[in-house]
């Protein structure tokens, strides 16, 4: 879907196709079209109208690119990710959108689940004047709303390590592991999706490029300490996850020598009485203790508990009960 | 087996020997030579006909050599790797592309194998007008196609890693490591083709070499995304494998717990049980409980019920069932 | 709560209210004021007084920011991290103070918490003369105190692995994990909040900002060192926790091997005698030793001690006892 | 061992002494002097003679030095690892072996084992106008040798390393262990010898030192190249040796949970079994099965066989057997 | 202790007080101050006469200060760590020393433990032209030989390092670890002594500082060479020292399955007999063998028998005897 919203002597409003006029390198009229979801005709703005360079027409095409930014002849050409909201189960997921930022225009690209998009356009419906602050103010808009989104989604990730570090010492399973490394996974996600924006958002804070005015760079290095903390965020999660790790392995190991102690326990308990219980039930003649036939079994059972009560002291010795 | 392109006043055909002048700098002759799987007679023209330097035809003629760029006094020498199809049960392969660049030629040499060069050779011959474009642009064409084959490689690794990951949840078995190994080696081995010609190709997209102009420079970068693109999937496989083979190791060792808590709980349970039959097999006089001769047998089965009862008790206490 | 301290003519008086012409570029007042724990109007002071750029304000509003250092039109803008005296269970906690530095004046925003701010306030009544250092010493004395508090902290990290160190090896037990964890994790956050801060500091050392004097500088470098000892100590820490952390599986692997051995020998002593036991416990036609019928149980039982005897040895040339 | 070959008017012969106006700058006189395990009185032709620093001098005696290249007033002074053959089952054993490179002059030292010295001398002998390329290509020819000589040995590391992964699966066994980190300190000593020499060359290639013509620094940059491949190639040996080692973990770990899995079921076999009999072994009147007293062991005996087909079919559901 | 050495026309004597006027810019006398565990009144000679930066003074007092370079006005403040010797069971052990170095004078802190100063001292009351090199001379001397006492404790470690990887396989115990991670912590020690006056070394060997002459700066590159040496060394150890780790714990973990098969070859030949001979005894009618009363129970040994050759035959299959 094509949206266009035009500003010029102080008005906002949508118009339906562009003039090419408009675009010339003098003009004082300012544009911001967006294609939401686009047909194939309606990309054809891109090169026809607009004439971007077929390779970055290419890139806003194409389905799933890597955030960057690169200068073209007249207008920057940035990608950046926004958030999936409600991705469910999947973990984190992004959508690309494509910004083509000229002097007196803003282009955007995208799948149309953008919602900073759709609110940065409510919001212009709302109060035309923000139009008037130029395309790299409405750019900063967009990525400052679309970094702001992520939060929810790493705080969410937070308490699913928080719930996993309880879990992990308050009743371990071995069902954990299979959530610890999801979550593992998704906190690498994180990284290799902020990591690059936050590049892309550090070259724009650092005035690279000579359309960003003092002003505009402070807003962007904002949003570049957003995406640095929430990339140092991501960093502790991956220590913390890593952490859950090790402390699974090691509880695993720890349950496996009380199994094992118990085990032993066990055995080195019953094996002599068994043994006894064997020789006195043997075909021959056997010795006999003191006294009449009936103390004879006391006799053995007297032997047998002065067997358990030393096994259980040498056990006591090694601190295994 | 050599074969040669002239374009000329507008011309392409195929030729089958080299007149020097054409190779003089202000000529306007532009020439392809591709030399796949070249006798050592047909190598001579490297440094008969074109006078390169003996370090690069000799690196030509080497087998397996790392991606590089190099530039000599007049041309460039590129060394890329094409990748294998249907290279099976090895894993990924590669052969190596040579190519030499000079200002109205470009020469490539190498085993035969390269579809890309094959594609390129019947798109000359259908399209003539392609070697108008001058042999910095046959050169891109090449590296693009090139990269462009490594997609479905990558796109069968990650298949097989999707699948090590159910498998390690769903049916863990030891053979399972073998596989696990094997494809953490190819992913090395991807990573080691990709990386340094990620970086021979960001040299091109720099403009290092002034032979490169503006455009061809952003198609360079172009596939210089694809090349990044890739070595970042790697990386993320690489995670992933590591990620499988910490799955099986944990569920190795919770394998190895519950098979000991059956063994523990079964001697545990059956021990006292085997002792209590042992006493009352010795041949000696035995304690009687009240009751019948025949009620013996029951007492003594009601005492063993209330020792399984009392041990199972214990290890639900513990969690252990 | 708004504290003003002002020095004009050799003077130092605490003031209520700000007198614009006192900020001016020329006037050789100076000028400290404290925002503790402050008020939303009493934030406006940054703005509406002070005129600081929107974004430095926000920042100063928000709760925690990580350090860094930014140059604005006029004053620097300095977040650093106080250690919390007191922090008790929950480890290492901090809090951020902020800093605006102008040529003649200091303004610091915080929670309330911080006890060198205290401390300077103090240090100024006793002593007005300090006011007359111009504000970047002011600012240095704030720093200095505020990282020597890291000192104790750092110091009770220290004790901490002493005793893991000390218990691992003489009463090891599997609750030391979640310690030698949680340790970790602290360590970590030690590391993760001063690393930064030596960023900040060391920039304020090389006089990146024109507004620090050669003598300012070598101050700063006497903070920096600090730092760099408290970042080198953590890292010192990390590898001593990692290897607790690795003594304490090697030893959980140790004790499970002799856990093993103990069950194993026992096993493999036990076995063999209570089969003959159970041979000899048939009721079928038994073969005779030579001798009395009361010579049977000792023959039997002297190949019970032959047995036995053969086992250990077996196991003492295994050096398993 | 002293020898000298001196260069002058087209003619190479061998002298026994050196005249100091053969080393003045612009003399046309070529020298190449080879000390192979010198004596100390032969050492003092470096000081005496050519007057080289007290420093390198020094170095030059001392036994194993680092790779390294210096320039010092009038020469350069470079220190390089040659291969020793036959080095045995000590692995990768290096010599070193010092140059120094002036204008009209090369200097060797090392301790006689130098197979490229031997060598070269005797095409120096055999072909006299390989001196008249200048010290220079003498040097890339020595350098050329001792990085080709290293080949051989970086093959049969891959060949053992090859066994070692044959081996892990094929027929695992705890003397392994010894094996594989003896070859991974091997490939980290190949490592630690290569790199520094990489870097090394690399300086010779990138021409850091005026004299070193271009054409020398393309042969330079070739040396380079091979020592970028055995560099690569330890950093592919050194992956694969983890790969070996973590495979023999995870096998060990394997065959221990198999070896666990047999006794599990072997002793929730015959526990139960043996209980039985141990039942009816007891001295007390036992209940009868309906029949006559020959059909009681076949009525126990069914039960058994009952016994043992449901533990065996509870494994079989838990994937045991 | 205060020693204090003046050279002037080409005489050295030791003095007791300092006159300014040698301290003076252009004067030709040359100073060494050696202050040996200092008392405060002797320590404020740093201050009062030579008038050094309050915080270089403040360093110069405080205990354990990490190695340093740092340029004052006219001076050099330098920290440099030397070796303990003797420091018996608590590892490796370093004091600092503190230099000042001048124009025309060097000044020397340390707690009196310096065994080159010492070795200096002397020198220079034996050999009186040592003092007329100049002071960098004076300090490169020292310099030098505190890092040449490095060697011994390098060497000591190294052996240790060999007794462990012959003891691991030779006699592996579980006490061995306490001494791997004791090594392991020392040879992380060495590195973090070392590494940082490596550094402070480079810098005085590339010379950025401007006293330090061409001559005086090769002989700090030989001395960087000597303390790169020992920090690859210590590269090499950790190495080594994680291999026997590595090794210790795979050696574990091949005990355990030792131990294991052990058990479980045990427990699979004697629990089938154990129960075999409790169905014999079992007090019902028992199935006969043909042949005599006295037959039955060699038909049982047979069987017995037949049973431990097979399950014998069944582990050779399985390789686990």
């Amino acid at each position: 879907m094509l949206t266009i919203f035009i500003h010029r002597q102080g008005q906002t409003e949508p118009v339906t196709s562009i003039d090419r006029a408009w675009l010339a390198p003098g003009s004082s009229t300012l544009l911001w079209v967006d294609l939401a979801a686009p047909t194939i005709p309606e990309l054809l703005i891109l090169s026809d109208t607009f004439g971007f360079h077929p390779l970055s027409v290419e890139d806003a095409r194409a389905e799933l690119q890597y955030p960057k930014i690169e200068a073209y002849d007249g207008y920057l050409y940035v990608i950046l990710h926004g958030i999936d909201f409600h991705a469910g189960e999947k973990g984190i997921a992004t959508h690309d959108v494509d910004f083509f930022l000229g002097t007196n225009y803003l282009v955007t690209v995208h799948d149309g689940h953008s919602t900073s998009i759709k609110a940065l356009a409510d919001a212009v419906v709302r109060n035309p004047k923000l139009m008037n602050e130029g395309p790299v103010s409405l750019f900063h808009r967009l990525v400052d709303s679309m970094v702001d989104n992520y939060r929810p989604e790493v705080e969410k990730l937070e308490a699913r390590i928080d719930e996993l570090e309880d879990a992990i010492f308050d009743h371990p399973s071995h069902t954990l592991v299979r959530d610890i490394l999801l979550v593992k996974r998704e906190v690498a996600g994180l990284r290799r999706v902020v990591i690059p924006q936050r590049d892309v958002v550090s070259r724009l804070a650092r005035r690279d490029y000579v359309d960003i005015s003092t002003d505009m760079s402070f807003r962007f290095r904002d949003v570049y300490d957003h995406l640095v903390r929430i990339a140092d965020d991501a960093a502790i999660f991956q220590d913390r996850v890593t952490g859950v790790l090790d402390a699974h392995l090691t509880s695993a190991s720890n349950r496996l020598n009380e199994v094992m102690k118990v085990l032993t326990v066990m055995s080195t308990i019953f094996m002599p009485l068994t043994l006894l219980s064997g020789l006195w039930g043997m075909n021959i003649e056997l010795p006999r203790f003191p006294g009449s036939d009936a103390a004879q079994f006391w006799w053995l059972s007297g032997i047998m508990v002065v067997v358990v009560a030393g096994m259980l002291a040498a056990f006591r010795v090694r601190r295994w009960i």
